[in-house]
């Protein structure tokens, strides 16, 4: 099983990285950009275990560890089976 | 409209960050962890412009910009109405 999580700054954090892909994204000519953000993308792929203890445990680990919860929310799915992330 | 962006290293490209939390989590009694990943979640919000377009444009920029395709893999999904980030 796979967890991935999405973790991304709460709204009104400011984001400098964000903003200066964005900058450089209006530079290259994409005018039509209105705002860039940028999170993390954590992907732990288990040994075993049932999804919902999955689910329960994949919340706890973002809270302990993975995800800031002063700045940061995150969202997270559980998939079966997965294929090989390239 | 938002494209939601993950960017992954590619299988074999090491990943010490994500080595790290692995062996935290471990650490912390999670004995079931296999593997960590750490990838980039990118989230472009668009002013305007059609769902092809779009995405076209956001293949362009991973290729040109976000992702280095070395060693990173993209994937990405174009959102519609999308509700405001958390």
């Amino acid at each position: 099983m796979l967890a991935k999580i999405y973790i991304t700054l709460k709204d009104g954090i400011l984001d400098p990285p964000g903003k200066t892909v964005q900058q450089a994204l209006t530079s290259l000519g994409y005018a039509n950009v209105e705002d860039v953000r940028i999170g993390k993308y954590v992907l732990v792929r288990f040994k075993n275990g049932e999804r919902t203890d999955l689910e329960d445990q994949t919340r706890q680990m973002c809270e302990k560890l993975l995800a800031n919860p002063v700045i940061e929310s995150f969202s997270f799915e559980i998939v079966e089976n997965p294929e090989r992330e390239k």
